[in-house]
């Protein structure tokens, strides 16, 4: 992929994460700063531990416009959520799932560029897609919702794996790309609209 | 040690406690993913948590070996749990000491190749042997069992110290990796067993 | 500024956190190993983040006397709790805060040692001044104190901006640190002394 795409895909799925990521802090009982915290973990947090992860410089400490377009996305969100009373949890949840998808993909990209093997680099765009929510959740003392009959991380990994076969086809790169995407995404929605609910065990049955 | 050794000691302890890992998240209101995310975490969790801070690869980025033994480990105990109704708690424990000796031993060893001093070096191998358990507690809302009245990172300390000791008094190299096992396997579960339990104090007396 | 100043500070900081990362484990139902690890969690996790971040070695490994430091605060002040009955809360708040705008400069100053711009380098400062409290508070299931309308992370944007003035402005070196010092202890302590909240926000009103 070129370098110029990689830079668009990512500087655009961390804005969406941290529109979500803000949305979803208005709901604690936080301040100011909290939802600043919050927000920047959700849109920063997957990616970062990915960076460590593979022992690559951190995406944000690199290139500052990652730092610009995070605060700049929680500033704006901020005043609108201020100004319309309450904005609809559809959109919040239709730019979720694209942001999922994008961050699979670059985490993938990421991975396979540093020569990982495909199980390694499908776990990396994973660990990219929900860290992010997950250790927001954990700050929250929420039981994360990637781990509670969501179809959140099934839906990273079936990204992945359409990713994987679409590359093993031949498939042309744009394809295999938005055909990852897609997958995310739509199963995530779909997750959503349908209201599919993997079954959560407490004790085996 | 010879690198065949450590390799072999590191997938043991990995699928140990992923194993453990599996057992744990049981019992919590998750989901498949979710059980997949919490034996995952705290099976892979205090060793790549230890080689982020000595600065070296992640160990299971470098080999995807660990991650398929994960996986896999994973999945037997799954298909176990639910053919077998109960497994006996007592088994969890066994395999859980086991897994504690080993990562111990493995962090030490790391951060001395490294070389750091001792003291530095124990509290490598207490981080890779309770840094696993300790996030998942943490990630589903629950007061870290390591924190409260289990003999646990005492252990780990035990059984470094015991290290420690066995290497100055130039004791032969594998009767230094078995002492060091016997000791912190020793000592957990024999809190266990004869219900040691350290004072929890909430205001000082 | 000269190695040698940088290394005291950071000893202090580190030293400071220690003790105020001690007295807060008190109140926690954890035992002595509990109170250790919340800690070293404070006095450490946010210079380790640092440095992890910034792709530099952890500064604790090495360097063996911040261990040392931590632990001896550590005994030290579990020494004094049990000798006097009740240590003022006072003292707890102030040395706090000195080690708050401490670790705010020594965050900023390796950011900029780095290379990196100047809004990298105040999040660095924010980020090693209150993720080690964050953490602490995270293991402990609370929501973090640095997020609900304690001036926390504000003082250390304070701190951060104030520096990065006098510097623009050709301030001679020291009276930069001693400058942001004053400003970040100096907010965190009127917002505790005068009672400042931040308001905070459940639902957009």
């Amino acid at each position: 992929m070129s370098s110029d795409w990689f830079h668009l895909l990512n500087v655009l799925g961390v804005a969406f994460f941290a529109i979500s990521g803000t949305l979803a802090g208005y709901d604690k009982e936080v301040d100011g700063i909290g939802v600043t915290v919050l927000a920047s973990v959700t849109a920063l947090g997957g990616g970062t531990l990915r960076d460590i992860l593979l022992n690559q410089p951190v995406f944000w400490i690199e290139d500052p416009d990652y730092l610009y377009s995070t605060y700049l996305a929680i500033l704006i969100t901020v005043l609108l959520i201020r100004h319309f009373s309450r904005i609809s949890a559809q959109y919040f949840l239709i730019v979720d799932a694209v942001g999922l998808g994008l961050f699979n993909i670059v985490g993938i990209e990421k991975a396979l560029i540093e020569g990982t093997s495909m199980v390694v680099a499908v776990t990396m765009g994973v660990t990219t897609g929900v860290f992010g929510s997950l250790i927001r959740d954990v700050i929250c003392r929420e039981i994360p919702l990637v781990m509670r009959g969501e179809l959140y991380a099934t839906a990273c990994i079936a990204g992945g794996v359409a990713y994987a076969v679409f590359l093993y086809l031949s498939v042309p790169y744009l394809w295999c790309i938005l055909g990852s995407l897609a997958t995310t995404g739509g199963i995530r929605l779909a997750a959503v609209y349908f209201d599919w609910k993997p079954k959560l065990y407490k004790t085996p049955d």
